[in-house]
């Protein structure tokens, strides 16, 4: 899997070096492998997926992986319409600058529950200083979430990665919340 | 698969009125379904996805499709790395005001030829006015691609939809390109 990555120096910003992983979805054998090795590592019946390249390798787990019940996008300004308290607002530290993502208590509402928690694998293509993920991780870990008249408590059960740049010590940050389970090292 | 929809009045803009296609990601029967019936709709080995939610409904045909080999990504600014000459810029006219696009053509190379032809589907979850869709087209079949030191000509076989809204005769621009095929009408 690793030798179909790409690097691009200095993109999008001067001593970034971008891995592209786009050479993922051009060789069927290599997706069907991360598909497959992204359906052992997830434990939670519902997936939260960063937009957009987390969505190109989350969604198959729909159909390959029968406990896998729910995507919970995670997209920028302006992309997913919301009624009133429902779109919570992430203020992300990036490698390159700030972002803000956004989510609604309802996509994780519609997932499975367990007991009187909802359970929950963040997945997403890269991990670098791990800003988005764990951003991500406690602004939701600080919902309750209400679904049928009940309440339920937020569960991180692990992050996944693609691929993970061990050096800029992402992990590090992560696994004080949940375990960091990564398919490539870099 | 329709009851699924969720509609949002007045978003992103006042007078428009949302189609949001994320509760397709919540009921695994009809996510499925929906996947199946993008699979037998599909004509073309190489698909053309607009990010983001383009991407939630194309990766999969990776698993389900031994015919589809490769998934060209759609994205927006500052997205997709690139070396020189190989990044192409759409400006696309969308419903609620003017936005670009950019893809690489040694996306396009990276896929399945067919004698001295790249076939190209284009996938994407709503068909409102048509002006994406549309731009990615004129802009792929001006295109020549080089592959292996050989010329290929870009043919664009259909245009596939999740929802089509037929009032907004998107559908009456992209025919006189290539089949328009849409899973919802509303």
């Amino acid at each position: 899997m690793k030798e179909s990555l790409k690097f691009y120096k200095d993109f999008p910003k001067e001593g970034i070096l971008f891995i592209d992983i786009i050479p993922f979805l051009q060789d069927k054998k290599v997706y069907k492998e991360i598909i497959d090795h992204l359906g052992e590592a997830v434990t939670a019946p519902n997936i939260v997926a960063p937009e957009a390249r987390g969505f190109l390798f989350t969604a198959p787990l729909l159909i390959t992986k029968p406990e896998v019940k729910n995507i919970i996008p995670i997209r920028k300004s302006g992309k997913l319409p919301f009624h009133k308290g429902d779109l919570k607002d992430i203020a992300i530290e990036k490698e390159y600058g700030f972002d803000h993502l956004f989510y609604r208590l309802s996509d994780i509402a519609a997932g499975e529950v367990q007991g009187d928690e909802i359970h929950l694998s963040i997945i997403d293509d890269v991990l670098a200083t791990g800003g988005t993920a764990l951003g991500i991780a406690e602004s939701m870990m600080a919902q309750t979430i209400t679904k049928d008249g009940k309440e339920y408590k937020v569960v991180i059960d692990e992050f996944i990665f693609l691929v993970e740049i061990d050096d800029l010590s992402g992990c590090e940050r992560l696994k004080k919340i949940a375990p960091v389970k990564s398919l490539i090292h870099l």
